[in-house]
């Protein structure tokens, strides 16, 4: 399937507006790869593809878990907003043929994120939400920090207030997004303390 | 060894600002018990001794991790603030003879909280940040929860805003701890609906 065919097809999958919404991802997640230098057009194909289970109703996960043997967590289970990025992982390999590990793994952790993502992860997770369409308290800040060569500060800034809206929200947080946290904080923090170390 | 022998071995581990908290906690954990049905002998020794290794130095961490077979797990390796709870444990059942686990869980997971607590569990989290010498932004709230007879509720408040704090200090934040949070909130909400769903 070329390009052109795999925007047809999610057409089926997608509303116009969520539609705009995946090419803004396709076209930030470029972006970031010409500065942090990621492969192009696996960003382009993760950002066009990650949202395509978004529309998927709760009451139909179940039937998409049997026909792809999905195993879903006790968080996902209950929450579609967290079981889409997994459901997509499977649609985007089974509906649209992408075997490619690093695009999948892209799509399955764009909206936890996840400890040690790989580069490709990373720029959709942060391509998600910065995009131009997106427009919410603090993204200045994170589009600044993942436009001016901070990508990790970029998902720090952007988790932190994710997980504000989510307790203000009194939602269940994934904890999975807080081990990613934990785990860029530390990365964040030990370079810092290399870079000051180093003699000049 | 008697209460009053317990208290005064105490006064060699902590300074004297924290005996008066480790007493206030106790005397707090006591009045939690009177609410919510507790056992207020177990409830007073948890509280006097869920300190005891507050003041171990993260220098010293290991050697005692050592001698007791304690082990830490990968953040609470770097700490002192999430290890002193398991260390506490391990030297109040080695150095003050306590063997109830109830008090020693208590003991254990003061800090993080963790999901299904015991009732003294519960009581001994709430204790130690309601007692009368704390004040903070949100006390009051916090207070007026677990003395108004909603203790899960008053856990999922003052779990909130300490990862509030602990992301504006760009610190770890300890998983469990989320965990915790996530199965009061989803408990609360089961009640609410439960209690919706009664036809009267």
């Amino acid at each position: 399937m070329n390009k052109s065919e795999m925007i047809e097809k999610l057409r089926d999958y997608l509303p116009e507006r969520r539609m705009v919404h995946s090419m803004n991802v396709a076209k930030s997640a470029m972006e970031l790869c010409d500065i942090y230098g990621g492969d192009r057009e696996k960003a382009e194909i993760a950002g066009i593809l990650h949202d395509v289970a978004k529309y998927v109703k709760f009451s139909d996960v179940e039937s998409y878990c049997h026909k792809y043997g999905i195993e879903l967590d006790d968080i996902e289970k209950t929450n579609t907003s967290l079981s889409h990025s997994i459901l997509g992982m499977y649609i985007a390999k089974n509906e649209f043929g992408i075997d490619d590990d690093e695009i999948l793994n892209a799509i399955r952790f764009h909206t936890t994120g996840r400890p040690a993502m790989s580069l490709l992860e990373k720029i959709i997770f942060i391509a998600d939400v910065v995009e131009v369409g997106r427009d919410y308290p603090g993204v200045d800040v994170v589009r600044e920090l993942a436009f001016g060569g901070e990508l990790e500060e970029a998902i720090v800034h952007s988790i932190d207030g994710t997980i504000s809206v989510v307790l203000s929200k009194k939602a269940v947080l994934h904890t999975r997004t807080v081990e990613a946290r934990n785990y860029y904080v530390k990365l964040i923090k030990d370079r810092e303390k290399a870079r000051n170390s180093v003699v000049i």
